[in-house]
């Protein structure tokens, strides 16, 4: 039932650094994309494509881009807003982009200025760019259990919206818990439905910690054969727009769990924990993962 | 496979104050225990008669269960190391006592200054007492996963103390992950195997949250059918030799996973929060529980 392996999308450089307030310095930002490489992580959302008077963090997106080490075995993605933003990231040379939809009319609107139906229908345009660029591109479904503005999201809801999406032929798909309203009964039964369903999409998933249900859920998800999940270093980022919501699961705290259960992720905990405390140490504050905080059993057993 | 109903055995005035190094005032401690009551949570660990030497927070025990208000439906238990602890508990009418056995003979030993056969054979006495004051026993196997001395325990060592124990007669047994090393796959394997194994026997969990994996250990044991769980208020509490130990799971996010996907507690979870927070303005330092921080989903939605 579980995944023979785990890749880990680390969204920290985009998911958790967009929160911050204080601009992080170019410079940090490549050290952090670089340390997260070193450690073993296969794919880094490194950076969005948005308006930079609305993220004024990702003002730098490009440079960032064209200063990291390029790592051989690590693919390098962006998100992105619309058509757009994907020809930025094909001009920065990203290995794939990756648009979110959200489940939600509201929350679509206030995310990009566009209906759920606009953002399914822009997939047109990227699909082809992205195609002539040679790149990879992923639907991220987000609020898929529920929304700040209208609550209780229908599973029928993001359901749809894969299907929508897979018709376009789009075969990579997110589903995002974005505030961390989802439970591992939903989670496990939205996402042997979308397997079941739409046997030829792989499905990631994005989750967030809010209500402690983090780790949870992504154990409930490796039951129904996910293999991949967002996760940012040290449990870093939250939500743009809704106040108190609180950040992605800890990338050390889900290669943590995956080991510890027996499913290799190729990760060094270690080298992700270093890269947590480059940031820790810049914000000034003390990150939430468990593991960053208490090591593993392995280093308390010393094996 | 999930039970009907659970039960949370609040361990936040014994395994949560016992690592403070404030003295709480009688009152404070009065107060917080009635408020968890009030809250309906129906079984309330409310001290310890440990040495007042060696756990000087510990040493009004007596004076705790004289002065709170005894709610009819609520069930108060004490931890005891010992047939004298029991005889104190018995003396201040509590209503059952736990009593820990570590799977480790080096724990044990700093425990309670007594091998793991010693005090397995210490429960005679305690069932005989116990019986004649018509009061309850449950010895809670500590230790179960990991032990910050001798490593790694394997499934048998606490496997086979529970066969012991259940040879005496004991039918409630508790298995405690002290120091959070275990993982989702381990609780399910091992719980799976005591209520096959031992049919007649009621299981309970301890679970500390010290890597992240206490809501996911949590859910896991709620699939193999345990329906009873210590937790802490706001996540209090560590471990008395441990460095670095981190507390119990947090009652409010055992009780909003249980009620997120459909399991009744009879707890309402602001009560909680109201303990929660009396005691975390008194020691002026943030809880760790998430429901405490970020509320739940039904509150978010306003539903």
């Amino acid at each position: 039932m579980f995944p023979s392996n785990v890749t880990i999308v680390e969204v920290g450089p985009r998911d958790g650094f967009q929160m911050e307030k204080t601009f992080i310095p170019t410079d940090l930002k490549v050290d952090i994309i670089n340390t997260v490489a070193a450690a073993g992580v296969r794919v880094i959302e490194a950076t969005s494509f948005v308006n930079p008077k609305v993220i004024p963090q990702m003002a730098d997106s490009a440079e960032v881009l064209s200063r990291i080490s390029r790592n051989a075995s690590t693919h390098y993605t962006a998100l992105i807003p619309n058509a757009k933003g994907a020809q930025r990231a094909i001009d920065a040379k990203c290995n794939s982009v990756r648009l979110v939809v959200c489940s939600t009319e509201t929350y679509n609107q206030r995310n990009v200025g566009m209906s759920v139906a606009q953002s399914i229908a822009a997939c047109d345009d990227i699909i082809r760019m992205t195609q002539a660029a040679g790149i990879g591109f992923e639907v991220i479904i987000a609020l898929a259990f529920g929304c700040p503005f209208e609550g209780h999201v229908a599973e029928a809801v993001p359901v749809t919206i894969a299907h929508q999406l897979a018709a376009k032929g789009i075969t990579s798909i997110g589903i995002a818990d974005s505030i961390g309203t989802g439970n591992p009964v939903q989670v496990r039964r939205m996402m042997s439905r979308l397997r079941a369903e739409l046997p030829h999409v792989h499905f990631s998933m994005h989750i967030h910690d809010t209500r402690g249900l983090g780790l949870a859920n992504v154990f409930a998800a490796l039951e129904c054969g996910i293999d991949t999940f967002d996760s940012s270093i040290g449990g870093l980022g939250g939500c743009p727009i809704m106040v108190g919501g609180t950040g992605n699961v800890p990338t050390e705290d889900v290669v943590n769990l995956c080991e510890e259960i027996g499913i290799p992720t190729g990760i060094h905990i270690e080298g992700v924990c270093e890269a947590s405390r480059k940031i820790q140490s810049f914000l000034g504050r003390a990150l939430p993962s468990a593991i960053l905080r208490s090591g593993t059993r392995r280093q308390l057993f010393k094996m």
